[in-house]
């Protein structure tokens, strides 16, 4: 007999079905017994009178993996309004007592100890959700980016200097040499551009934070996007408002979660305005925490929006390679996009000359010297080019509003935490 | 004005437009000067006659990026039926001459010099093709699993223990303590079985490899799948086959290369049949190359297929967490896929008993102490299950028929290779 998933059973009344799973509840009451089996799909409840079969599952811990055939009968106090009778149990594979209740609505364990036992804790009905809102994010950013002619790479995450900052780098033994885990495809998308223009790669990046703190991690997973001929990175900003609301509205397809709504122009305010209307000195060089939230304050008031683009950062706060403002040469072509008065995604223009590299390294009092394999593109004709990264963890987090990045990280790698 | 691309200028005989791209080749004849113009959608001719414009294309090396404006006349002699007249020319980026012509229809260089200015390389039509070509299989293999029920994961590369065998793995300073590289999301992807059912991953997996051959990469893309409640392999091989038809399909949409066809049942061979089947002793632990490419033959002339499984390899040749056949306990339930008489893909099924796993390591002389947080979910209740990985490069590799897996590897990682 072909199992069939939970889903399917309420269709099935009348008809002797077999299901497989987890048992995910046993409820030995006095004159029956109830097992409530979990799969992909959902729930499916089975009524136990038989006396040895109850003897059975009274010795069977819950998470051992079953597969039951019954009769599918219409109940409407069962939970998905049908139930199994007759019950026959083939045990797969006996399980431990799990070492916390996944019946539960919430699990009642700390991060900690929900972490230690990830290949338990992520079964729980909550804590799956956010890894399948994640897959359904990241399609739906493929496929906005699909659909405007954006190609897929994959670049190398073993590199020979560190790019993106000397210091947070782990370092590798490479055949005898040193080597590092790449920070991010910052160079190697953009010699993409070189090639098809506009590309995008979905990976995983490498921090050697040396902080513990609930927004950093060891590992995570980038959603790059670098696109050419652009005027400046108002074209990016175009693209990333398009990429969210396809993010977004592939994870509306698989939730009922209540979604911020995307602008079709998302509002934007330039940094020197953005330092006015806070009230803040005109030379300061970044926005303090409180000055973005009165920023996302002012978005929603003033535009109704959850999102705002604070663009023209001064190009001291921003890495080497980003573009100036051609008019006001102390601001850059950049921006950060603030979701409810914290930033989302960092982004802009880039340095798409030779020269500027050289000249923007020495004026941070840098050699080339280690940039060289990187840079050498930018000898062979680059057009005008920017894009943007989202941290898909930090994404979830802000979407899902839990207060640590690792409750939405299958398998957290940190300071302290290599395993599971 | 706005730009078009290359593939838009055929439709707008009579109109301006103006193109952008990089200059592929300058022909300069004596009466008439010819640029053409490539961009992420093909050529572009553009029609120069004004001595000045000529002067400033002279000294333009070709891989400068040029915005040209001009108006689009029919000619049957040009590449694309059309050309641009009376054009004005905005150069964006001047180029140095490049170290090879990317017009010429293949490239005059060795691979590792190709491999050495791959920012430039990259751009020639041909090694393009091969991109494009993986983006697509990439995109077929997510959206065959997508409608299968498989749930996308991303899961860690920095590990605690060596997983897939003690040797060639890279080390790293992770915080101070000994961390390793993932050689492959072997055991997530088996954990998160239990969580999703049915997973699959796509990412870098890391090898050092100690030999410099033409198939081996210390970095590569694993296309990893894995799904349980499956009765044997052959279940695992069904998935594999809609797998492989899904990616040629969506190979064949952006390509008009001559593709293999996946029939709708592979025909499928034992080991102990297919050593009888080459003449080979039938204590043979392994299949030769020589037998391999003699069971292709046999799949093409007794069945007309590019694709043959040979099933059940001896337990003995197989990694520690395969399942034995429970008829034939020296064989496996795993399985190779031949692709013209060469393996293209690895599989089968796994343990999922906690007590077969302690069995298995101590049935190899090895301890369960460094796998202990891997084999940890066998403790809590896991479906029979099984899956398979596909190396991208060497699947692109096959299907382009190139010689060396670096041809299709963006920037590839080897013994000697660390940059660009």
């Amino acid at each position: 007999m072909q199992r069939i998933l939970s889903r399917a059973v309420p269709a099935q009344v009348g008809r002797e079905v077999m299901i497989a799973g987890w048992i995910h509840r046993r409820r030995l009451l006095k004159s029956v017994a109830f097992l409530i089996v979990r799969d992909a799909t959902g729930l499916t409840q089975v009524v136990v009178t038989d006396p040895d079969l109850r003897a059975t599952l009274e010795k069977l811990p819950e998470e051992s993996v079953v597969e039951v055939r019954g009769t599918v009968v219409a109940n409407e106090t069962a939970p998905a309004g049908v139930e199994l009778t007759d019950p026959s149990v083939n045990v797969l594979s006996e399980a431990e007592p799990p070492p916390f209740d996944l019946y539960r609505p919430t699990l009642a364990a700390t991060l900690p100890t929900l972490l230690d036992h990830a290949a338990v804790s992520l079964r729980h009905p909550q804590r799956q959700r956010a890894f399948r809102l994640g897959a359904a994010a990241v399609a739906g950013f493929r496929s906005t980016l699909d659909q405007a002619g954006f190609v897929e790479v994959f670049t190398p995450k073993l590199v020979a200097s560190a790019t993106e900052s000397g210091a947070n780098v782990f370092a590798i033994d490479y055949f005898g040499r040193p080597a590092y885990l790449a920070q991010s495809p910052q160079f190697y998308k953009q010699t993409m551009v070189g090639v098809f223009e506009r590309v995008y790669e979905v990976g995983p990046v490498f921090r050697a934070e040396p902080h513990d703190t609930v927004r950093h991690l060891a590992q995570y997973t980038s959603l790059d996007v670098e696109l050419g001929f652009i005027r400046d990175h108002h074209d990016v900003m175009a693209v990333l408002r398009d990429t969210l609301a396809g993010m977004l509205a592939a994870v509306s397809s698989v939730s009922d979660l209540a979604l911020p709504v995307v602008p079709a122009e998302i509002p934007a305010i330039h940094f020197a305005d953005a330092l006015a209307l806070v009230g803040a000195p005109a030379d300061e060089p970044d926005l303090a925490p409180a000055h973005e939230r009165a920023l996302g304050e002012w978005a929603q008031t003033e535009h109704g929006s959850d999102f705002l683009y604070v663009t023209g950062y001064p190009m001291s706060k921003r890495p080497f390679y980003v573009y100036p403002d051609p008019a006001r040469p102390e601001y850059s072509n950049s921006f950060d996009l603030l979701f409810r008065g914290t930033e989302l995604v960092t982004g802009g223009q880039r340095l798409h000359r030779y020269a500027d590299y050289v000249a923007a390294l020495a004026a941070r009092g840098e050699s080339v010297e280690p940039y060289q394999s990187y840079v050498e593109v930018f000898r062979h004709g680059m057009p005008p080019h920017g894009g943007f990264a989202i941290g898909l963890e930090r994404f979830l987090m802000r979407l899902l509003e839990v207060s640590n990045v690792r409750e939405v990280t299958l398998f957290p790698r940190d300071l302290t935490r290599l395993t599971p």
